[in-house]
C-alpha cells in the first residue's frame, strides 16, 4: 500500500527540518501543500510533481492528497511548523474514512512556539499554552475564554495568528484580557518570519504588545509571573537553585 | 568568541533531529548533558570529549558548559526534546551573567508534545496546554490550578512527567481534577519511549487514564470536548467544513 506523509517542515529553512521530514519529501512521488510551503522544500525534490491549493482551500488540499495516495502515489503533504499543531494532520485523518485505505504517517516538526522561543531566549521553560487568535474556525468567545484561563493560571502563552488585515485589532483585544490578570510590565516578545529571510524579533512589555504592529507572519509570547528579561533574552525560570 | 549551543535533540533517534541540531553537535569541541541524552547523539561526534552530570545536577551541568565555553571551547549542551521546553536553555541564560561573555545559541527541537501527538494521530490541532506533573520544582497547588484552568477552558492538554516512582499517584490526582470539568469518556492517549526502542502507544478514556500504568518515560494527552477517536487515532477537529 502506498503512503501519505503529513510532514511538518518547521519554520522554513532546511536547517530546521528533521531528517525524517526531508526523507519523506525526497521520496514522495507527489508534493501537496500551500504554495509558499511547497516552495520552501522544493530543493529537496526539484523534479517531483506538485499539487497546490490556495489559502482557505485546506479541505480540497487534503482530499487531493488522500485521492493521490489512494490511487497508489506516495504523497507528502507539507505543513509549516508541525504537521499537527493547527496543521493538516487532523483534517486528513477526519477525511480519510471517505477514501480507500491509505497508510498515513504524521511527521512532527518544530512548531513556531518552539522556533520562536529559541530566537527570543527560553520563555517556555515552564507550563505553557498555545492559543491562536484566528476566529475563522473558532468562535471569538472561546478564544477569549482560553486567554483568560491561561492568564489566570499563570501559563506562559504563545500566540499564533496574532493579527491579519481582517483582524487588525485581535491582538489588542487579547492583550486587554490578559491585562486583567497580568501586570502591564509582564515581559513579552514576538518574532516575525522565524528562521526565514527578514527574521525580526522584539522583546517588550505586555502593555506595549497590545499596540505593537504584528502581522500574520508573527508569533507572540507572553511571560508568566516569573518571566524575566536577562541580557536581552526572554527567560522563564523553572525553580532550580542557582 | 567561542559558542555555547543548547541543543534540542528531539525524542531520541537521529531521524527526528533537525539539521541545525546535528551540525551543532558534530562541530562542538565538548558535549555536555545527561548521560542518556549524550548517548543518543554520540554517533554524530564519536571522538568529542564528553562531560555529563547525573539527574538533579542540572545546575552543575549548565555551569560546566558555560565555564567550558567561556574558556574558549565550542560546547554543545544537549537536551531531550526541545532545548527550552522544561529544558536547560532557561537555566543557562539565568547563570550566564556569572561567566565571561559567551555567544549562546538555542537550537529548537521536536518536544514530546509534538512527537507523541504524531504517534497518536493529531490531538493538537487546536489550542493546547503543556503541563508537567513534576512537583520537584513547582508547588503541587500551582500544578492543580493549571490543570483546572486548562480543563475548564477546553484546551487539549499534553502532560509531561505524568508519574515516577516517587510520584506514583500524581496522574490519578491530576485526572480527578480534569474529571470535574471533562467527561469520563473524553478521548485520551499516551506514548511511552517516543521514537525510541520499545515505543508503545495507547488510546483510552480519561477515566481509564486515571488508573493507567504510566511512568516517567510516558507523555499523556487529554482531548478537548471535540476530540475523537477515528480509525484508532486521536484527532481534534479544527472546524473545517468537510
Amino acid at each position: 500500500m502506498k503512503q501519505l506523509y503529513i510532514v511538518g517542515i518547521g519554520p522554513g529553512g532546511q536547517q530546521d527540518m528533521t531528517t525524517r521530514a526531508k526523507q519523506a519529501i525526497s521520496q514522495a512521488e507527489l508534493l501537496c501543500g500551500y504554495p509558499v510551503y511547497v516552495d520552501l522544500v522544493r530543493e529537496l525534490a526539484p523534479d517531483t510533481p506538485v499539487l497546490t491549493t490556495p489559502m482557505r482551500q485546506e479541505t480540497e488540499r487534503c482530499r487531493a492528497a488522500l485521492r493521490a495516495a489512494a490511487e497508489g502515489t506516495t504523497t507528502a503533504l507539507v505543513c509549516s511548523g508541525d504537521a499537527g499543531v493547527y496543521g493538516m494532520a487532523g483534517l486528513v485523518l477526519q477525511l480519510a474514512e471517505e477514501y480507500p485505505p491509505v497508510e498515513i504517517q504524521v511527521v512532527a516538526g518544530v512548531t513556531a512556539a518552539l522556533s520562536g522561543a529559541a530566537v527570543l531566549g527560553a520563555p517556555l521553560t515552564h507550563d505553557f499554552a498555545v492559543i491562536s487568535l484566528s476566529d475563522l474556525l473558532t468562535p471569538w468567545e472561546k478564544i477569549e475564554r482560553r486567554l483568560a484561563a491561561a492568564a489566570q493560571a499563570d501559563f506562559v502563552i504563545s500566540i499564533y495568528n496574532p493579527a491579519s488585515r481582517r483582524r487588525a485589532d485581535h491582538l489588542h483585544k487579547a492583550c486587554e484580557i490578559l491585562l486583567r490578570y497580568r501586570a502591564p510590565s509582564t515581559p513579552c516578545g514576538f518574532v516575525r518570519n522565524i528562521s526565514r529571510e527578514g527574521q525580526q524579533s522584539c522583546i517588550l512589555t505586555l502593555s506595549e504588545l497590545a499596540d505593537a504592529p504584528l502581522d500574520m507572519f508573527c508569533t507572540a509570547f507572553v511571560g508568566n509571573s516569573e518571566t524575566k528579561v536577562l541580557a536581552g533574552r526572554l527567560v522563564t525560570p523553572r525553580g532550580y537553585k542557582l
